[in-house]
């Protein structure tokens, strides 16, 4: 099972880690026989699966099961933290210092709210600090959603707020910092240019592996694509087998449709 | 929310229903969003997200979990028992009759080992009794499994023990009968003749749903198909990513390659 340390050397801009996204054992389980030596966890499919929101800081006890449960098949994980699920940064400690007893190699912690706002710059590094005092040999991936929930913000003052954001993580103990979002090539140059240490970025649509490697990229995360995309093969093989395909022959339409983020955050709720 | 008795109605030979089966909330909650009035569950995918061997008995609790969570989410369930979770009767009737309770509106119950043998048909028919008189709303469909382990059995053998042991379980109080496997459609007009209730098959592979209408099929499953394609459409949007393919593109390799049930089934078990 791989240590965390090895994890940390697995972050080499220019030579990406594809760090797939898992939401339950089964997906774990899987991606670790395909020969994935590290995973990350994804909350939306979490949140899904639980019945509970995502990005609101209600998965924690989810997400630890997910993690004993993967140690015990020595599985390397990396959990996605949403926000710390507290604002209390001695929390957010006690609970990756857990993490960190089980076996996970790293986590991943956000900095904005449900309702897409930034959180303030020094609640973030307080929680960074915490972590890193807690669990000093996790990865610690410190997210930053400037480009994520400010598509339309001026270019340059959104640079400016990641690299400031970085640097105060970077500062307080994060091992390296995340940027999701949608991102093209001289957006991606510039945040490996002004963040001194690895920066990970999402799957990109029009950006292969390749691209990104060349950008400086140190990490590639899935998200929550394969969670959706598994979501989007089930309809489509029961699309056609409905639609009167045979079986061994039971492919799912082609191209598959991955549904949306938001049609699978808002699949209907739990009654009260 | 689907009641048991609208669930025993949909069952019409000649124009079967499709259900579907899921093997946890997410996907539950996803196939009823997309309109499947009634969701089965899949042992297999509900024993490999619980690190558990599947048909050995083992996930009684992960199921009745997933009952509870489903009926919270207004999801009308048809519960994938194996062989009951026991060799008690009694036990296996208190248990279906908590899925009642809980708004369950069918269970699945079969008649062979992990083994591959069958049972003996006096016990399995005893479990099917406890069941009709502990839930006698709910849809009873007992599975008989000479066909999907007897692959080589001598033909008319095998239709006569399908029959025989259909016989002793509607006697018993099963609603219907379920014979998995793959079979031709002479074997399926041959069951539908000889089974007088009825009749579940799985998805063919070179049958359309039509077709087995035609013979007089009164429902379609999908078994662990729709499980093990999700794995499978990881698989390949990873490889797809890994291999250079940029994202809103990123579409699994086509065709997809379901893996089969023994590559799942046989995923690393968990550590002592």
């Amino acid at each position: 099972m791989l240590t965390p340390a090895e994890f940390h050397a697995l972050h080499r801009p220019g030579s990406p880690i594809l760090l797939p996204n898992a939401w339950d054992l089964a997906s774990a389980r899987w991606l670790a026989a395909a020969g994935h030596r590290a995973i990350g966890t994804t909350s939306l499919g979490i949140a899904v699966g639980a019945g509970k929101r995502d990005g609101a800081g209600e998965i924690a006890a989810e997400s630890l099961a997910l993690a004993l449960e993967a140690a015990r098949h020595g599985i390397a994980l990396s959990v996605d933290l949403e926000a710390g699920f507290s604002d209390d940064p001695d929390e957010v400690g006690r609970f990756v210092a857990e993490l960190a007893a089980i076996g996970c190699i790293g986590v991943n912690i956000e900095d904005s709210t449900p309702a897409g706002e930034l959180v303030d710059v020094e609640l973030a590094a307080a929680k960074v600090a915490a972590i890193a005092a807690a669990a000093p040999r996790l990865y610690l991936n410190a997210r930053t959603d400037g480009y994520w929930i400010d598509a339309d913000d001026d270019a340059d003052r959104r640079l400016d707020e990641a690299a400031a954001r970085a640097d105060r993580y970077l500062a307080a103990g994060a091992s390296g910092v995340f940027v999701p979002g949608v991102l093209d090539p001289a957006t991606i140059s510039a945040l490996v240019g002004a963040v001194e240490a690895p920066l990970n970025v999402l799957v990109q649509p029009d950006l292969p592996i390749s691209r990104l490697a060349e950008l400086g990229v140190a990490r590639v995360s899935t998200g929550s694509l394969l969670f959706r995309t598994a979501l989007g093969s089930i309809s489509a093989a029961v699309e056609a087998i409905a639609g009167g395909r045979g079986g061994a022959s039971v492919q799912p339409a082609v191209p598959l449709e991955v549904p949306s983020y938001p049609d699978v955050a808002g699949l209907p709720p739990a009654a009260r």
